[in-house]
């Protein structure tokens, strides 16, 4: 938190002039965002790259090794100056790209939640704000998929990136790395659908080709936070899905930001 | 073009209200979006949801049969009414979707360009508005993936759904059903790239795992398309690529909009 609070280059006038917009291109507004959500088919996940358009500084949120070069590509061809790889949780299925895009991108600084002590640049927690150009994200702890799960939200865009808290029309697994579903139902509810209804839920995840969501859409259609707590408790501990094919490797990797090589 | 026409319910005073922003929820604004971009991993294809916010009017851009459900499932989830079932072009790869969604959507009609002299409810060409609620597509033709292909535009948030014409960092194949390198080569030059640069670009497939570019992007970028028109011509008619695997299943089933059941 103070690490990120230190670096902090402008207050975020953007939630003043706020707009609930999502913008990409032209016309005038000192918030104006470069946004682009990518995919790695591998392990179905949803990278986000945010850049503020005044100034340059970019964020990727959850990055994948496989996908790194591609998106390091990315941020050059744009040019924008990537100030922070951060991770929502410590991944099971996939290898973060923060470590390889820290190589790939010098001055890009990786960022995960303390509640690992898993290596990184940065370690945030509940409340820690982090800003880069004229844009701020809002950290959020949102517990029970992992315990150290975090909700980035960017309120001047009305837009929050949930990792494996919140996916479209589900949710991610309670059943390892410290799983919770009583927790994870007390996350979901109180720090995502407590959000505004028009904010728009970008997941970490999807495996059925869809690619954003809204918070009046979970609260009315999600498969399974809709239900009691009661009953998500006993869904989600009758899952009995496989053991996860790439957490024997992904853990020690993730451990220490992907920077084996 | 007239049956089009004939069924406006607005002038597009959006186009006066223009803001360039891609608005998804929340605040005012007359020409609000409800925007989404869904795939359809075995062909790769995107497909659009763009829906009037304050009329509840909608379209599709290029659905896919198999995702047939879970779009029509969508559109009744988000309340909207589906008005058009849209196809960039004839596709080789895939059998549209429009038919399955006029069956699972009474009142949704195809569209097609008129140049197959495919079935459909609606025959377009270069020039015909597309009006859906508060909002309107501009049809652009762009031939030289195949002689019938379009590109829709949405002044009011600058953004262009190229379908075959124009991929993120590439293009469609020029070796069958009339393709043309020269054509094609023509076709962006004019009538994508002379759109303003900061326009975003959704095209009807990607391989990379990327969604969205710009025409300032594709300008710099391309690895094709900024090459003189002879070295692209040469570039396309040597590229040697297989057989689709689906068109002689697709062309036939895309005749007649995918109603073959």
């Amino acid at each position: 938190k103070t690490a990120l609070a230190a670096m902090r280059l402008f207050r975020p006038l953007s939630l003043l002039l706020a707009t609930r917009r999502f913008c990409s291109g032209g016309g005038s507004g000192s918030d104006r965002i470069i946004f682009r959500q990518l995919f790695e088919p591998k392990s179905c996940t949803y990278t986000y790259l945010i850049g503020c358009q005044a100034t340059r500084n970019a964020v990727y949120i959850d990055p994948v090794i496989e996908t790194a070069e591609r998106d390091a590509n990315l941020v050059k061809q744009l040019g924008l100056n990537l100030v922070y790889a951060i991770n929502t949780h410590l991944h099971a299925d996939h290898v973060t790209g923060t470590g390889r895009l820290k190589a790939l991108l010098p001055g890009c600084r990786s960022v995960i939640s303390g509640a690992y002590k898993a290596r990184a640049d940065v370690h945030i927690e509940d409340g820690t704000k982090i800003d880069f150009g004229r844009l701020q994200l809002e950290t959020r702890s949102t517990p029970g998929h992992t315990d150290g799960c975090l909700t980035y939200v960017l309120h001047s865009h009305a837009m929050a990136f949930t990792g494996d808290a919140l996916l479209i029309r589900g949710c991610g697994r309670t059943d390892f790395q410290q799983g919770s579903p009583d927790r994870l139902y007390e996350s979901v509810h109180s720090q995502i659908f407590g959000l505004p209804e028009h904010y728009l839920l970008y997941p970490a995840h999807d495996y059925t080709g869809q690619s954003v969501t809204t918070v009046a859409e979970e609260k009315k259609y999600n498969s399974r936070l809709t239900k009691s707590k009661a009953e998500f408790i006993n869904i989600m501990n009758n899952l009995n899905l496989p053991y996860p094919k790439q957490i024997d490797t992904a853990l020690p990797a993730n451990m220490i930001c992907g920077m084996q090589d």
